[in-house]
């Protein structure tokens, strides 16, 4: 039987501080969050802003077009809210974009994390809830580029990576520390930032874009590359053939670029030396490897070392590219796990929203 | 009305001396050649090798399952063989694939139009005829690479160009002359020749290829790319849009590759310098000017200096080319038509198939 102190210590635990929102484009993923940003409950909803619940009621008209995202909203923290009032709502992703809620315009790199915190733009739904919505970034380069979404788990990680650096005594806490952040996905992302003690402070200094995944799934399903690969759906794990694409970028052959290598996933099917299994893998391979090869050359011109490198992703996809990366001579690389829900508990801390409780 | 001895010539010069097949993936090309491979008609039809006439009746029992390629053949040109039977039949392109109607095995280079032309396969029709097939050509490089088809091109585009040549007096007709040939598509071909003034000696010495218009296809219809270019179906022929891409390949940023260059069309939609349209034009500037920006390099690896360019190709398209291939320095380019009757009939004759008649 627990004592009474333990009793009030476990509720006080299991209180809701924040509900936090990952809703992107094909899903809306929901977490509870209770003190210290720890998971409480985590609802997985099919939700995304561009496959919303369809509204049938007839009473919703003279409405804003949002219904959907107020139902989605509702099934996915409605009975959270009725539990825990006045809990606040953070929200990351493509739910702040112009096809999104409420557009929460970018905001240009370089910038800190307190900065973005402070610039969450809101929308207050038809119950009077107000969710806080966390701004993508740009890069107003020659050729722009955008994130959204990925800032909070870039945010989420660097949370994480203060952390191991102060249990550590050899390193020195107060000097900025390059940090080269990827995550890799339909289309992967590379952020540097200057890591600084004060997480808060830490800057958000250039990333670029590689629509790696979302071109692989093209070219395997929708060119004549697809032909090759009929008779397989589902990879092996043929490490051999992925190894030998991931290495074509660094021959010169490679230099010709993606548009004239990949042929040569067709070519090796024909004389016989990839089956239809091992061009799928070698394809996977040679994408990543030019994703790869292309940004160790960029931060060579920019006169940065290749920094400590940290990976944001599903399991097996971060997987290959570690693989990648070691084929390059990158063999520090460590995989940060639950980005997504630390960095919006950071964004919703440098808000202000949260009064730390002591349990 | 006519004179006995004009009308003998009219006669003779309307006399079939071959039949050529420009016989793809997607459609089925049938010319009746005369004298000095003189077109005297033209038939083109939707029945490629991946898309040939079904075959219904019964009696077909028992067969090889080549029927669809015998069904196609007769549409083509069996009135043309009643009518003149004896004529030679030469046949280029994917019928000659392994999915084809038989199989030309792929020969390597470096190769002469001479050795090209003696080594046909052949297929005999249920009617007997025999059909003389042009095989592909292989370059065994680190990353192999093919052409089908391409190669007959080729071929009648040197036969042209030497009697260019012969009526210049200003060239050394003996020097052998280094052609590159751009044959720009759904897979783009870009073919190195060594030609010679006895154009049968010409070699074709190396060869590449970019994915450049499947790509482009599949990045249109299957990418996020889409979202932006909804609204536009049809280019209007923006220039600026399709210049401006054409040039990303050739500054800082577009060392990042096509994998990571593409996903500007998407933040200069987002930022509203192009709109649906410009997104088009200019990925399509973008892709042209990867290809053309490798294709610069290779040969500047290779010591090449850019040598006289030939294009072969929809006349659209090839004016993309020209334009981007001007951005990069290279005027001196050409466009050839015809290319593929006069490749077929320069085959046939090194073949040792025709019999020059004296109309």
């Amino acid at each position: 039987m627990e004592s009474f102190p333990n009793k009030l210590m476990n509720q006080a635990q299991n209180q809701t501080q924040l509900i936090a929102l990952d809703w992107g484009t094909s899903s809306l993923r929901a977490y509870r969050l209770g003190v210290d940003g720890q998971v409480l409950e985590l609802r997985a909803l099919p939700w995304g802003v561009m496959r919303l619940p369809e509204v049938v009621s007839a009473e919703n008209s003279g409405a804003d077009g949002k219904e959907g995202f107020e139902l989605a909203f509702e099934q996915a923290c409605g009975d959270w809210l009725l539990a825990a009032p006045h809990t606040p709502v953070i929200a990351a992703g493509m739910v702040g974009s112009r096809e999104g809620w409420r557009e929460a315009p970018y905001l240009s790199i370089p910038i800190t994390v307190d900065q973005i915190g402070r610039t969450l733009s809101t929308v207050r739904t038809r119950t009077g809830q107000i969710i806080y919505i966390v701004p993508g970034l740009i890069q107003n380069s020659a050729l722009p580029d955008v994130i959204r979404g990925e800032e909070a788990q870039v945010i989420g990680a660097l949370s994480m990576l203060d952390f191991n650096k102060s249990s550590s005594s050899t390193e020195q806490q107060d000097e900025p520390d390059a940090v080269l952040i990827g995550l890799p996905g339909t289309h992967s992302k590379w952020v540097q930032v200057r890591g600084q003690h004060r997480e808060m402070k830490s800057h958000i200094e250039h990333f670029s874009t590689f629509m790696t995944g979302d071109v692989y799934a093209a070219l395997c399903a929708h060119t004549i590359l697809a032909r090759g690969m009929q008779a397989s759906d589902i990879s092996r794990g043929d490490h051999g053939a992925f190894d030998r694409g991931v290495l074509v970028a660094k021959t010169p052959a490679g230099r010709a670029g993606v548009l004239s290598t990949i042929f040569s996933t067709r070519t090796l099917g024909l004389t016989g030396v990839l089956d239809a299994a091992g061009q799928r893998e070698y394809l996977s391979g040679l994408l990543i490897g030019h994703e790869v090869a292309a940004l160790q050359a960029s931060l060579t011109e920019q006169r940065q070392q290749f920094p400590r490198v940290i990976l944001i992703g599903d399991a097996a996809l971060c997987e290959r590219y570690v693989r990648a990366l070691k084929a390059y001579g990158i063999d520090q690389v460590e995989v940060a796990e639950q980005a997504t829900e630390r960095g919006l508990w950071q964004l919703a801390l440098a808000a202000g929203l949260l009064t730390r409780i002591q349990p």
